[in-house]
């Protein structure tokens, strides 16, 4: 077999593949229950039968009992039905893989902990394997990854990198100055990574211990650093992470985006020039790959270009890729040997593996983007997101290992026992005690749909054919509620598979009254609502502010027939918001059958509204 | 009925309740699968019968059988059977609550997302829940608290707590220096929690944007905040926390433990003292509730007390309580009204409630110890550990609700809907995206198992009667090896559940000798060993180690009889050490089953190692 059947992998919006769920889940169960009771057979059972039918025993497990039936009432009053193959059209949620489920279940039995390994040798194993398998995904040959409590985590060890790593030139300045002495300041707040960790390989293990000793860990150094810029539309998750990190907001630069919602790179350069100009370092850029509002894929490519072109003028800086979202659509474009496919040959190589049935384009600009991941210094990429793995699992992956013996706290021989064993994380991570179950739902999923075009590439292919048809069909949507004809307008072609739209009365030419009637969809067809299990169209809903999207939104608001003038009165634009990560709707029965139902249904809300 | 019966919660060592776990796990499964079923059951199903029977489905679905029995081959080979009743005696480890791991097992199928509310009404809902249980545990009427990813995050979250508030009052200066204008800097750097919460009460949610965009949050300030204060032992988190959040090490001072080690208060107030001398602020104090080592219990009654002193005094510091292990021990001085118990009466509670069987003393700095937590400013206390949940759940809670407001990220307006909902997380803590999973394994905890002497008491109580009980056998055993005989040193008497003990060959006065004669003992009852399930004997180790402990083991270095000069010259010694978590040892006839059994397999490998 070569290409994975992905209908096969998940319990199924009606519970089709229940039984098999049950059937493993049991199968699986009876091991470690088996395992237990082996464990030294002829040791005293600590729970005897007696105990069993003591009064305080039977009333606790009766007590117990009622506890779990209030959590499975709670539970199905209060979730979402985003199992649905095509009621919900929203957060970045479906449902998720029937073999992450099943191993996170089994792994919490015995309760690894992946921080240390004298708790959790096989999962630590496999946590070792996920991090080379996110190197793998990026050709990344060198580069070393782990599993993290989410992305916001991610984000935060990616620019605890950045810091760690800037700061030591200047700490090599004031602890063994000779090693450095031909430089200026300018010049050691602009050596690349690769001319950092060279830096690093000339020292003993106690030179570097006092060389990390007087990095930015000792709490001097950072305000030199320089800026760190981040796209306008930045996740929040950002400004909590200089804040964390002591470099602050005051060093953060936006950079506007384009009409497509990707970075401007010709202002970054200008920005990036202008600080130079005036002596100002760049700490790093930020590049995203699966923008949370829109899905998109910033122009990699270009940032690495740009890097390499100032890299000669003498400037450089970190680049973290935050692909939280998007990561793992790369293994779109791989082969089964991890190869990343040529553009021309793209087309072949998606119709020999199937992968789409409606006729989908990828853009190359989004292409160029997700190739030029591999030259980034670190990447975010959360398994439970496109990885469909439950939460919580996010992930990082660097670009050189010994980057990691930059932040770590321990000296290697001080884990390195005689036994051959992976790394003992807690040593390497910003994070302590960690699930070792989260490994094993990572692992198996890596391993039921590898990650290249004929596992994850199904998959994600599923969901950006679902997008683009989507798109397509909101396009030639309208309606006519009580005489007055509605029209639909989405948003630009989605890098991925992210679908943004807006419900507008014809002739309308008042921004705010069209806000409103989307705000009210969104109210009528999310939890706001009360009993979303009832509900026949389920979204999600964004806004696109002045405040964060500068002008970029305008060219939209302009084909939607709103003035300039309306943008800058109203400064937002309320959109229906549509992760389409379901992974059924490539199927055309399917989309018909929903799109026709959920046509019905948003058409009953804007009776409501209207 | 009172008081919980905890063999009645745990599936026990042999699977005794694997029936009942299996039960209840089909039967909320089946209520899930239903859930799915009845979601508008006229919607067309995603998987038909006929992509069932196609060779793609079938071989997909092998292939990921096959993935799932090396998933449980590996765990079955790599796992550590401390489900045993008294075969393993190291980590801070046992089986988890049964009535935990089902509601996770139930609540992941629905995989909600507790950042936001849009993913997990239910879910979130109960982390509000789980955070009011965390205050009244500790007694905090105004407190607030939620689940972090574990206790190294939640440590750092109360670093940046303390970092964020004491940096207001500079910002205040900075912003709006008539609001301040009495104030010298060093009264700003020494103003109290509630005098700073009281301050930004008199601010306009615009004023109070302007204050934090001027806090630590710009990356400013930072270093003018002082020191850093923790107790020599400390654990590796806080370096890492201190550097992660820019404070940096530079900032830490390190207090000395006494003979028992828990933190010296003299050498703290002197310490302080000096610095006030010379006008350096304290950002704040550490105390800890439970150290990793040795499990001891910081007098943070005597440092509540210093703290008040010293504020009459014009010195401040942030207090915060690692509490990250004892933390939920505090349900033992709980009765059902939450109340904390005088220790007058205490013993006469015990008995009432029939916590402990063997006599067991619990010393009265302990009892104080964990009294005066309630005046910390925040407090580490993770599931994961003494709440017997599985990994990864930590935990934080606050003194004051509105502490949050200082490092939140949105007005709150931004989210209060029109309905009724608990907080939208995401604002209000360090970490994105968290499983809503752990929100209700944590839940279930609390309320199968209330945060009073009825429930966790219960099985604390266990615990702890079970380390005194060992420790006494500890003391008494001996043998004799080849002709020598071996004595056994336990620690002192341990404040909590912490057994730390050393063999030693009778006469020898060579630390170096018996330290690796520890050593091998670790390494032949440890995974290093590799096939641990055969093992009759499992236990940890740990070093006390002079850079870290200073001269405190010299009182049990003599007691073993060797000179100071053996410790000044090997400055270290190698412990086997057992954290008794297994909920059984207060059994008698399994008390003395398995310390029997355990005393057979020691003395096979002493005979191996001598």
């Amino acid at each position: 077999m070569k290409d994975m059947d992905i209908k096969a992998v998940f319990i199924g919006d009606k519970s089709e593949n229940g039984s098999v769920y049950k059937r493993l889940l049991n199968k699986m169960v009876d091991e470690h229950l088996g395992w237990r009771e082996n464990y030294l057979p002829a040791d005293l059972s600590a729970i005897s039968e007696a105990d069993k039918t003591s009064p305080s025993y039977i009333a606790t497990q009766e007590h117990m009992v009622e506890v779990l039936e209030e959590v499975s009432q709670r539970m199905r009053a209060g979730s979402i039905p985003w199992h649905s193959a095509g009621r919900y059209w929203g957060q970045m949620n479906a449902e998720t893989l029937m073999p992450s489920l099943l191993a996170y279940n089994f792994a919490m039995l015995w309760n690894p902990n992946n921080v240390a390994l004298e708790s959790s040798m096989a999962t630590s194993q496999m946590e070792a394997e996920v991090g080379q398998d996110f190197a793998k995904l990026f050709n990344m040959n060198d580069g070393w990854g782990h599993i993290t409590a989410d992305g916001s985590i991610a984000n935060l060890e990616g620019l605890w990198y950045a810091r760690c790593l800037k700061s030591i030139p200047l700490a090599v300045k004031e602890v063994f100055p000779e090693k450095v002495k031909n430089k200026t300041k300018w010049e050691l707040l602009n050596l690349s990574v690769a001319e950092i960790l060279e830096m690093v390989e000339t020292f003993t293990d106690k030179e570097l211990d006092t060389v990390k000793a007087a990095s930015s860990r000792s709490g001097r150094h950072i305000q030199a650093l320089g800026k760190w810029l981040v796209p306008q539309t930045k996740h929040y998750s950002w400004m909590k992470a200089l804040d964390i990190c002591g470099i602050g907001l005051d060093q953060m630069i936006t950079i506007p985006v384009q009409e497509n919602y990707r970075m401007d790179i010709t202002v970054l350069e200008n920005t990036i020039r202008e600080l130079a100009e005036q002596k100002v370092p760049i700490l790093g850029v930020v590049a995203v790959v699966g923008t949370t509002e829109e899905g998109q894929v910033d122009h990699v490519d270009k940032i690495v270009e740009l890097r390499e072109k100032l890299y000669k003028e003498g400037i450089y800086f970190y680049l973290h890729v935050d692909a939280a979202y998007g990561g793992y659509a790369r293994a779109l474009f791989l082969n089964e040997a991890g190869e990343f496919i040529p553009y021309e040959s793209l087309a072949d190589f998606f119709e020999e593996h199937h992968v789409f049935n409606y006729d989908v384009t990828i853009d190359k600009n989004v292409y160029d983007g997700f190739k030029a991941t591999a030259e980034a210094d670190s990447i975010t990429i959360d398994p439970h997101k496109m990885g469909y793995v439950p939460y919580a699992a996010g992930g990082i992956v660097i670009k050189h290992k010994n980057m990691r013996n930059i932040i770590s706290y321990f000296a290697p021989y001080v884990f390195e026992k005689s036994v051959k064993a992976p790394d003992m994380l807690g040593a390497y991570i910003l994070e302590g005690s960690k699930a070792g179950a989260t490994a094993a739902a990572v692992w198996t999923a890596h391993h039921v749909l590898p990650l290249n075009v004929t596992g994850y590439g199904q998959l994600i292919g599923a969901s950006i054919e679902a997008a683009q048809h989507f798109r397509a069909f909101l396009e030639q949507l309208s309606f006519i509620i009580k005489g007055k004809p509605i029209e639909v307008y989405p948003l630009n072609q989605p890098d991925f598979n992210m679908v943004n739209w807006v419900l507008k009365v014809k002739d309308c030419t008042d921004l705010k009254v069209t806000n409103e009637l989307n705000e009210k969809m969104f109210n009528l067809s999310s939890y706001v609502a009360g009993d979303i299990y009832s509900e026949r169209f389920i979204t999600s809903h964004t806004t696109f502010t002045k405040a964060e999207y500068g002008d970029s939104p305008i060219k939209f608001i302009k084909r939607m027939g709103f003035s300039k003038e309306e943008w800058q009165k109203e400064q937002k634009v309320t959109l229906l918001r549509a992760a389409i990560m379901t992974p059924y709707l490539n199927d055309d029965k399917l989309f018909e059958f929903y799109t026709k139902a959920i046509t019905e249904a948003i058409e009953k809300k804007l009776n409501e509204i209207l």
